[in-house]
């Protein structure tokens, strides 16, 4: 059997070199390979605000390094070095509101903070950084744990789809559902993948056939509106999604088109498996009616990266996210363990768990 | 009460001038409007191939041009020219495989061609001409008594979801589903309208959303991926699509997307109406699972209108339809009266009607 701790990330979405970060631009991907560098919390903010990067728990590692650099050069931890972590933590909170990840991280280094200053540290931002590392590393091992976790639900030879881009571009790591499918695949699990394109903003298209073809899984590229026909017509073993932020009850949001895709496989008999890791499980979220959905500009749906498809003064709804209800998941998979099926007494029980 | 003949198409995407027929080049749609002119057979089963033109009925009406244009100049029906008409209709019959229309339109033709023989014609191809002038006419009217149909099952101010181009691109008239809204709107019975954008030709954003624009009717554009989420949060009154051929069990063949929709449309109890012309019914074909479904370029999938999206050698999919079972279409609306729901004994009983 192979170990799960050799596989790897090889696509770095996020390097940290001194004191800044680079994000390879997953605007420009898959014809362009550039990394963005961002030194402030501000540049950090707007890289996630533009979808420079994206992927829930990504984005959490991008915030911890944003919020630690208001604090660049700070030994003690003064009152103007506090005002503006205070400020940079707002303004990262405020860049995209669905993720959890995003709030989860800025909660951990804004506590990180708080016991730095009552340990009247003398390396405040070294120190904040150091965290920000942690959180980065975390996210690599909570992958791998998630990666077992769900590959132990698949069969051999298992066809299965996916939607929007849940790999390592999405995490530090080796990914959440895209994780699942690379570790499968190297246990004999995986003979074929079915991509989503996940209009508007082609995640499937552009970026998870990219991670795909460069770990040789093989793979087909649908658009959404193929996903029930090619149900019906092929053997699809299960529908892999990752996750945004799930409820206290189970419900989950993600990438728009993910409830629909949870109501097809329902109706197909597939089983749908959400995997994300426990940071994405906010149990201060009664359930899904209460997460709130991103919607974004109406520009990126009358258009095609640029190039326009609509009529001039035409108008677009563009809902980032939708919510998947609990009773359609068959099985959350986390690092802690497998949800299944998702309940709000489940879900506690393994967040209980270390 | 309007009169329903007002209604007119001021679209105008198929003409005849003397001895050729210019297409609207639907791929241009919105950015231009330029038509391609075609006088012979192999030009019009060029333009339905590429998809210069789309829409099953307009698609008949063309190929009786096309097939016309094969008796170019002939007055007596002698052995060349009933070879050239035979071989015109092969090479129209293998141009696109879905749409019944298409043989349909064809099959008229050579009865009005056998029938010309027997009666020792001496004006064969004005005849044939005629006799695709007269196609074209009854798309016109068969329109009309769909709308009216159609109409007749929608309550004031109803928000309704199509997909693809429905209307008079589609047709010679006013279109299927899409003249269904047309003729609804002028009776105060439609307040807004969703069209998803229906990759990978998005018809809905360039064709459907132009000509909704055109004729004043509210409408926003959605992603595939976006109707369900739409279903949840907003109330849809009904789901309006056309069909490319319906099968003698009530299956109905139509742009890829619309089976997955009308899963969506009954998991949250909202009417699924088909509008197709009776020509449509093909009681040749059993069941949904006896129509051929074409399977198009995977560059279509790949590329978004040239623009590519997905790593070179990526592996894609491109069925070009799907089939709707009839237990999930609440109604098929035809030009001879509603089936609700339908079925085999129904569809008989409807297409017996003159």
């Amino acid at each position: 059997m192979p170990d799960i701790s050799t596989l790897t990330d090889r696509v770095a979405p996020l390097k940290r070199k001194g004191d800044a970060v680079y994000f390879l631009d997953q605007l420009a991907l898959p014809g362009t390979v550039r990394y963005k560098r961002c030194a402030t919390p501000a540049a950090v903010a707007d890289a996630i605000r533009t979808m420079v990067l994206r992927g829930a728990p990504l984005i959490g590692c991008a915030a911890a390094y944003g919020y630690a650099f208001a604090a660049k050069g700070a030994g003690k931890a003064d009152a103007a070095v506090l005002g503006r972590l205070a400020k940079a933590e707002r303004l990262l909170a405020a860049s995209r509101p669905t993720a959890v990840n995003l709030f989860w991280a800025l909660k951990a280094m804004s506590g990180k903070t708080r016991s730095l200053c009552a340990a009247k540290t003398t390396r405040l931002y070294r120190e904040l950084l150091a965290a920000a590392d942690a959180v980065t590393r975390e996210d690599v091992e909570t992958n791998r744990r998630m990666a077992a976790h769900g590959a132990a639900l698949l069969k051999k030879g298992s066809t299965v789809m996916t939607i929007c881009n849940t790999g390592a571009l999405a995490t530090a790591g080796i990914g959440t559902a895209l994780g699942v499918v690379r570790w499968a695949r190297r246990l004999g699990k995986i003979k074929l993948v079915y991509a989503l394109e996940t209009r508007p903003y082609l995640q499937g298209a552009r970026l998870t056939m990219w991670e795909l073809q460069r770990e040789g899984i093989p793979a087909r590229l649908i658009t959404d509106g193929m996903a029930a026909h090619i149900m019906k017509t092929e053997r699809i073993d299960a529908v892999l999604t990752g996750a945004d932020r799930v409820a206290a009850n189970g419900d989950a949001a993600n990438k728009i088109g993910t409830y629909g895709l949870s109501l097809l496989a329902k109706a197909h008999g597939i089983p749908f498996y959400v995997v994300a890791p426990s940071t994405t499980v906010d149990l201060a979220t009664a359930g899904g009616d209460d997460i709130p959905i991103e919607e974004r500009s109406e520009r990126e749906v009358l258009e095609v990266r640029g190039l326009r498809l609509s009529p001039a003064g035409a108008r677009a709804r563009h809902p980032a996210f939708d919510v998947t209800p609990a009773r359609l998941i068959t099985a959350l998979v986390t690092d802690r363990g497998v949800v299944k099926p998702p309940s709000r007494a489940r879900l506690k029980k393994v967040l209980s768990k270390c």
